[in-house]
């Protein structure tokens, strides 16, 4: 039987074969793309899903329905693992101290996920490590909002310190924002963290890989194309930057990933401002939307380095394999059936590469993405975007 | 509910996806890594397997463990697909008559399958196409073997028709050979193909894959080096091949897919012979040991080209990513547990990519392969052998 919390050790001993099990809690496209990873690495993921339909389940075995929230569900499904780790930031941060308690092996920890869980903790604890972030203020009202406001002399952004997403959980408020938009952040219930809105010229992404005997690896820096508060293009590596400026995002990434003893896949979400600095927006700790590139376009991709990094494996390179390399999301849009466009862009463009998640298609879901990769970034980024365009139904030609 | 047979058409078309679902009958490595491939393009994949532990039976959802020479078991297995594939060649032939008889979109069809499931009929077929062979005759007795080879004035290879694989069920009858080995053969109760024996320089491979609307895409062609009648390293492209003669294969390969009216992957197994010529060794209709590179070294795997063609989705580019792509098998040594040198060799190099099977360490089993990819043959081949050779336990250095 498995033990809780043992040292991942169980590889193949004799007539048949026995995996270590690396437990993923979520059933979303991050742990869907995680499987042909496990397949190659042999290693066994076992994925907690919500549903017997979601993304992940589809594609693994025996997945476990089960509450995230539900303590003695996790412990359930922990029992089963050696080693657990995450889809998404969503389970709650006691239930995983009470996991690491009876000798489970969380990665990452506790302690790590929760700057990742918690904007004001992120904030905080970067600030003292004194890496640079936009000016921030933890405001408890909207008159406290005002009164930053007016010592920033800018615009300002309110987050909600937990819960938010895909651009949900934060308000740009300006001079001119109706009194009640302001009060909206602060019925969450939650924290809410007042930022100075940046001038920036675009948006970075530094994804990195952290073992937990600190061995750690650094993806060229990506550019992160955002509409609307979700990513829906990447390009890597980010066209033009200053090779210092993407030096200097590895490094931050990577001490970021050290100071806080992350292991696995962190994600460094960056501002390259309009005077060339470099602020951290967001961090995640998991294979990451700016990563995903990395499936057709790196030596080794985020979701096995994520893997190897949670089972203490050496890690792989994380070398671009092409100049360039372009995704680009499939948002739901008007077509509830996107079989005959998906095949129609197959015949188009037989070195494009497709990734859908097994999702229904809803407006604005992520239900895929596409990526192509070569010399032509022009070119390239025609490619990736037509496709994508075309699926969705935006354009029929 | 499911329909036996129906159209492949069943994408997402609401709030929860439903997708196609591609049964494959088999469990082994082939389904196992046809799963990667699968999760990316969006299909189901559905195995077939013998035992819940098996290969692929790991990395899928709801593997369905049942008989596959059992009629009744095939049928209660395709009911839940919209269309079946393979991952051997075991099926008997009259139970994929029945199934098509039943409605069920069997790809490849029972009369393609039978060419890579009898010798014989892939002989006389191929012979009446025109396509090179080694000279051959079916022979009845061992007397009528020594008939033959009197006749050709070569060696000659004996082959039992049905049933052989990775160098099982073939022998090579020198005028020295003890008249008990020349009998065995004919104990097998099937047909006896004997052969000549070629003198070649090496063995080549032209893999291709055919949509049911006929279009077909060529691998650039392989050289296949075997020990023991075994697929140890497949070096892609075949280093010096002459580029009419790569030509010629590729040519060859897709013509055979046409004649027979493959869908899927074909693997043509080709002698390099001493004076330059080609001549068709062995056909299988499935991916192959000689594609495995395809997945690191190729812009679309096999996997992927197999299931699209099965699906009659467009086919995806079969070009080479990088000049060379060199894969090793690793076949069980004398380590029964491989976790400490599997690990050391990814240390080592973190550009390798290593694939493993799920499947218990004996001698001489194929456990896994390995891939190294670059413009340097010799270092690539080095690293390629060096991991194999490590992991096995043949060298510990």
């Amino acid at each position: 039987m498995r033990r809780r919390g043992r040292a991942v050790r169980s590889w193949p001993v004799g007539d048949e074969a026995t995996w270590p099990v690396v437990g993923m809690v979520g059933g979303g496209q991050l742990a869907r793309m995680t499987q042909p990873a496990a397949v190659a690495l042999g290693v066994r993921l076992s994925v907690l899903v919500a549903s017997p339909e979601e993304s992940a389940a589809q594609v693994v075995n025996d997945p476990v329905v089960a509450d995230e929230k539900a303590l003695a569900d996790l412990r359930a499904f922990v029992a089963g693992c050696d080693v657990v780790t995450f889809d998404h930031e969503h389970v709650p941060p006691d239930h995983l101290r009470a996991l690491e308690a009876d000798g489970v092996l969380v990665r990452p920890g506790s302690a790590a996920l929760l700057h990742a869980q918690d904007k004001g903790v992120m904030r905080s604890r970067l600030t003292e490590l004194e890496v640079p972030c936009p000016r921030h203020r933890v405001v408890a009202s909207p008159a406290e909002v005002a009164a930053y406001a007016a010592t920033l002399g800018t615009d300002v952004v309110l987050k909600t310190t937990r819960g938010g997403y895909d651009g949900k959980g934060v308000w740009l408020v300006t001079p001119s924002t109706p009194a009640e938009v302001v009060e909206e952040p602060f019925r969450a219930g939650v924290p809410v963290l007042a930022e100075e809105r940046v001038d920036y010229r675009r948006e970075l992404s530094a994804v990195v890989a952290r073992s937990p005997h600190g061995q750690a690896v650094a993806y060229p820096v990506v550019e992160s194309v955002q509409r609307d508060g979700i990513c829906v293009e990447v390009i890597a590596p980010a066209p033009g930057l200053d090779d210092d400026l993407a030096v200097e995002a590895q490094r931050l990434a990577i001490s970021v990933a050290g100071s806080l003893d992350v292991v696995g896949v962190l994600a460094v979400e960056l501002f390259e401002t309009t005077d060339g600095r470099l602020l951290v927006n967001e961090l995640a700790m998991r294979p990451h939307n700016s990563g995903h590139w990395t499936i057709d376009g790196a030596v080794t991709s985020q979701f096995e380095n994520h893997l190897r990094a949670v089972l203490d494996l050496p890690l792989g390179s994380p070398a671009a394999r092409a100049p360039y390399t372009v995704m680009v999301n499939v948002l739901g849009g008007d077509l509830p059936d996107i079989y005959p466009t998906y095949r129609h862009v197959l015949a188009r463009d037989p070195g494009l590469k497709v990734h859908w998640y097994g999702k229904g298609v809803r407006p604005g879901r992520k239900v895929g993405h596409v990526t192509a990769y070569g010399s032509d970034l022009t070119d390239l980024r025609e490619r990736a975007w037509h496709a994508a365009d075309y699926i969705r139904g935006v354009i029929d030609e």
